[in-house]
């Protein structure tokens, strides 16, 4: 291990404290370059695939924060300080409050700006959302969210349910290289869960979601014990609800066969209301593993159990995991939500996925081992040796940054053993040296050794140490 | 005019309302192009020169935020919806609030993470921040800061204080294609208007500052009024503080001289200790004059009258103005700061600017008239035939796609007009026909009508049409 390597693991190592106030995570620099790549990945394939970039403002009103969801409860609303003591004079419909998602605000600013936009309208949007979580949680409270997604205005093809979770397999495709393991969103339809649900005679559908969702972390026969205790489900009903959470099928031929012959074991008939209402999804959720698995082969599979919290799905909803990781749980989440936005009689019906940034980083950070190639930018650091001859110091760098190369000066002009410490420290690999009296220009590789003549006009750094980027351990 | 031409006016006309929420900007997609542009331009810059990105986190606790600054009284405290009618149960110095800029949190991140960064730090933070006006002022309450600093640890040589006023100087020369006019950074330094106020006899010296402040607002008239009514200034001292701010100077031996002139004609001694203040900051000022003359001239001046609002900057201050637009104000603000930060006895003197980044791009789009060039980053519509043809117009965008190249799907197989004027929307300049019954692939371009075989695998847009930008009207 050379100098160089030990300095970059002594950035490196730290984790992100946000020591004094816990849930809001803060990246060192060395981190946030990790933190920076994988933004500017994700933007790079979200533009690939005719995304526009949009940001919303971080507040939105209390009455469009409370109207859905189930983190409704966790919201920071705003005072002015001069508001002091006089906040409950308003009421919290018209306060202002952070965003807990970018959903919500999406179909406000699809409603408001209808008039200018064209649809179906396909956007990209990087932002933090905050919740206002008990301190005590230690769960975040700020974080970054990565989201995609298509809003019709009317109605929105239901190719789109394919094509989306697509795009995030193929963004987390490209995260691979900083470390992440392989991503399979697993799919499922609400109104094929619904549809079963009623045809078995169940009616409180939101509770029955609800149970069914912790069915990974407590088990069945808990989940069994809740149906019925919660959900006023009979031991069948609850048996039966659990069988169709655990179906699984290679493909949209076998499970819409097994998925008819639970139906049919169970007495729900084929020409049933809720049997049509399932189908629906069923057709929907068969479509979707068929055609994802004719291009991304393992990208996308069925999976019954997946419920989703939020109230707002009304079709298809995904989430994604990653291989050896289940502790992470989802970290790209979604669905499809016909009735979040409206103006008038008009729908804009939307399908969208939202990847949690900040706990994939963390990730790469902590698990992964991806770490910045360097904590500085600049490829070279020019010594400077006197102040009096810093100007000389500067043009030379000054060349070198108008052609594309990133270049520092040394702060002071101290000993030189004293400049190349500040180099190493900052993981920046050449040191140059202007010429004196009349002799060249030389320029060293810092963790080669190497040192040779260079003019600042025509230098090119190695590929290797031309531009900062992130590596893995 | 084109069809296209018109149809990219439509979606740039608009401006940012926010409509619900005054003082929340926000963007349309085509706009956004705009400030994603211009980040993305700062950024390179910033980097260029060696500056490390990094991102706090949105909140600062009640103590750290009512430290220090002018705008200690706008700002938004946050509750959990929980704790509503509970708020005033913490006292405000235990309450989180949203920062109002970039510097104090920057100060409060570097105590803590002391340890683990490389001294002088330097950083670039582009980040949005928030003020809790009142809504009636009609200014922005959210809005997106760039800045650039240098931390020293015990601390911090001089030269900083003509570079970063330089870096900014190049990143805002970069921005002059995007419509920005030339910019020009008004210098001063509070030690040697604090000197010479304290010459004058003076006590006030925070009063003054304020009172000097407004000149340009108010007039010389005004300000000499006020200076005696709220200052305690005699009608002599009076005019000598505004003979001091109406000061003048080509180079820094001219500054020298006329400002010891102004001190002899007014009695301050050159043996006295607070022309020996004043003659701190003026070496300082005319140091950064001088050398920013022999790299940039034209770029930095000094100006007398430059006092800067907040109260933490302790030596040079800067403005910066853009020609022609000087109603604006200043665009880009900051100083040194001495006391800011501090671990025991260890101070972390700092220098920075900070560009208001959000009135800059109001700016651009709705004056200077810049735009996108597309709203869509696609390149390429691929038309659909027949919805059971999907597939095919999938493989060639994503054959596109795997090249670089932005493409997008006709949302449905309408007819082909339908699909033609949707890419027109977008500003998408190039239709893709995928060949039916064994027959070639054809691509249009839309804008010159042209239309010419071509295979996925190979075919490439011309320049002009590759990737989105940004145009001047």
């Amino acid at each position: 291990m050379t100098l160089f390597d030990a300095t970059l693991t002594y950035y490196i190592d730290s984790v992100a404290k946000g020591a004094s106030i816990s849930g809001f995570p803060e990246w060192l620099p060395s981190e946030r370059v990790v933190e920076q790549r994988v933004i500017d990945t994700l933007r790079e394939v979200f533009e690939l695939n005719g995304f526009l970039g949009i940001e919303t403002r971080a507040v939105e009103t209390g009455a469009s924060l409370l109207k859905k969801g189930e983190t409704s409860k966790e919201i920071y609303l705003l005072s002015r300080l001069q508001e002091v003591g006089r906040e409950s004079d308003t009421p919290i419909e018209e306060r202002l409050g952070l965003h807990f998602d970018l959903t919500v605000p999406l179909s406000r600013y699809v409603v408001e700006h209808s008039g200018q936009l064209a649809f179906p309208f396909k956007r990209w949007q990087i932002q933090k959302v905050w919740r206002g979580e008990r301190p005590q949680e230690g769960r975040y409270r700020e974080f970054v969210q990565a989201d995609i997604d298509v809003i019709g205005q009317g109605d929105l093809p239901d190719h789109y349910e394919v094509e989306l979770p697509l795009v995030m397999v193929s963004a987390l495709e490209r995260l691979r290289a900083f470390g992440l393991p392989k991503a399979t969103v697993h799919a499922n339809n609400r109104k094929l869960s619904e549809g079963f649900y009623r045809g078995l005679g169940l009616t409180d559908i939101e509770g029955v979601l609800r149970e069914i969702d912790k069915l990974d972390k407590i088990g069945a026969d808990e989940v069994a014990k809740l149906l019925v205790e919660e959900c006023g489900a009979s031991e069948v009903q609850a048996r039966a609800c659990l069988e169709l959470a655990e179906l699984t099928a290679a493909d949209g031929a076998e499970l819409a066969s097994k998925f008819d012959a639970l139906c049919a074991a169970h007495g729900i008939a084929a020409d049933s209301e809720a049997y049509a209402l399932a189908k629906q999804g069923l057709d929907t959720l068969a479509m979707i593993v068929d055609q994802a698995a004719a291009i991304r082969p393992g990208s996308v599979i069925a999976d019954l159990k997946i419920a989703r919290g939020l109230d707002y799905y009304t079709g298809s909803v995904y989430e994604t995991f990653l291989d050896g990781a289940a502790s992470l749980g989802s970290i790209c989440s979604g669905g499809r939500y016909d009735n979040l936005a409206s103006q008038g009689n008009r729908k804009y019906p939307g399908v969208g996925l939202s990847i949690g940034l900040s706990r994939l980083v963390s990730y790469m950070l902590h698990t992964a081992g991806a770490h910045a190639s360097r904590v500085s930018p600049a490829s070279v650091l020019v010594a400077v040796w006197n102040e009096s001859d810093r100007a000389a110091s500067n043009a030379i760098a000054n060349t070198l940054r108008s052609r594309g190369i990133a270049a520092d000066v040394a702060p002071t002009a101290a000993k030189l053993g004293k400049q190349i410490k500040y180099a190493d420290k900052l993981g920046i690999p050449y040191v140059w040296f202007p010429g004196q009296e009349g002799a060249g220009d030389e320029v060293k590789n810092i963790v080669s050794g190497d040192q040779n003549r260079a003019d600042a006009t025509s230098w090119e750094p190695d590929s290797l140490s031309a531009r900062q980027t992130v590596v893995i351990d």
